[in-house]
């Protein structure tokens, strides 16, 4: 079990760390699938109580031309940094590059083990039917996955507005500015008449 | 097989009756699972040939208090209603009931078999707690299941804006008034803070 996966887990769900370790041993350590399960549990438990997690930070949208939709849900520890320029003028870059970059994922905890597995094969017959060397062959399908992936994530994609860095890059800059610890906790995007 | 989620799977992925068809006999019924299935096959095809179906319609968003926000794609037959201020006003009005009234659902054939069948044991174990007669006990259950999911599906709604219709008949005047069809494909809707 990955330290990062429960920690990511309990940012995203609010959990204890028993709970989350046991949905990823349940889930035997699929990231995607124990927080399916979380988020069945939460759900229950948010209708039964009428609650709702307290948490500070912005819900941002952003609309290209009516043809792409984002909405982004960023948090910060206070409602007073939530309500600072700063804060709100990153949470319109991230909706923005969202937009633009068409991300599928935070990062790359939230990729299923099934989807991973499914990659790696891809990659894997391709280099064999290419006659790649059976010695190097291990190595070069790992390189490409995580590039597959890191082009996928968030968090691992180069900022539009500066694409010398990465948005996570960004985002520390904004943690250092704010002296608050900053998470993307979650996004969503439509294009209109994709082909899902 | 239901031929109205055999409709509605080719209005979601635009893929032929037969395709349709094959889908949810693979998928034993489950809609959800059918839905899937075909959109990993519709992004395969689309990352393959860099294609983008064509579609009419517009992209809407909502920001509520930057505690709410709401994505929701309205298809229509042609750019020229796409463009018409009757049919984005429509869409304005979805993607504002859709932050007020939170449903989860387009319409009832989208909630998955498998929700539908543990909510209907839900409800059937709690009127027999209470000691509702045996004959009478199917027909109660189903009346209960029928309106627990009205109440989550968007068409089953009553409008935010006119309570005395539901949302489905506030779209079908506007396709009497534009004279094209009109679908709400799909939508999203994060809350700050919320657990999921």
């Amino acid at each position: 079990m990955d330290i990062e996966q429960i920690k990511r887990l309990r940012e995203l769900t609010g959990v204890g760390i028993t709970d989350a370790k046991k949905a990823l041993e349940e889930s035997k350590g699929d990231f995607d699938k124990a927080l399916a399960a979380m988020r069945k549990k939460g759900l229950t438990k948010a209708e039964k109580r009428g609650e709702r997690e307290a948490r500070a930070g912005v819900i941002g949208t952003y609309n290209h031309d009516s043809r792409i939709g984002v909405i982004v849900e960023v948090n910060c520890e206070t409602d007073f940094v939530a309500r600072n320029e700063i804060f709100t003028g990153l949470v319109k870059d991230l909706s923005m590059h969202i937009a633009a970059s068409a991300p599928l994922y935070v990062s790359e905890d939230e990729i299923p083990a099934s989807e991973k597995k499914k990659i790696k094969g891809e990659f894997s017959e391709k280099a064999k039917a290419e006659g790649k060397p059976a010695d190097m062959l291990d190595k070069i399908v790992e390189g490409q996955v995580k590039k597959y992936f890191a082009e996928k994530c968030l968090l691992e994609q180069p900022f539009v507005k500066n694409p010398d860095i990465k948005v996570d890059e960004y985002i520390k800059e904004h943690i250092a500015k704010l002296g608050e610890n900053i998470i993307v906790r979650r996004f969503e995007r439509l294009a209109l008449g994709e082909v899902l």
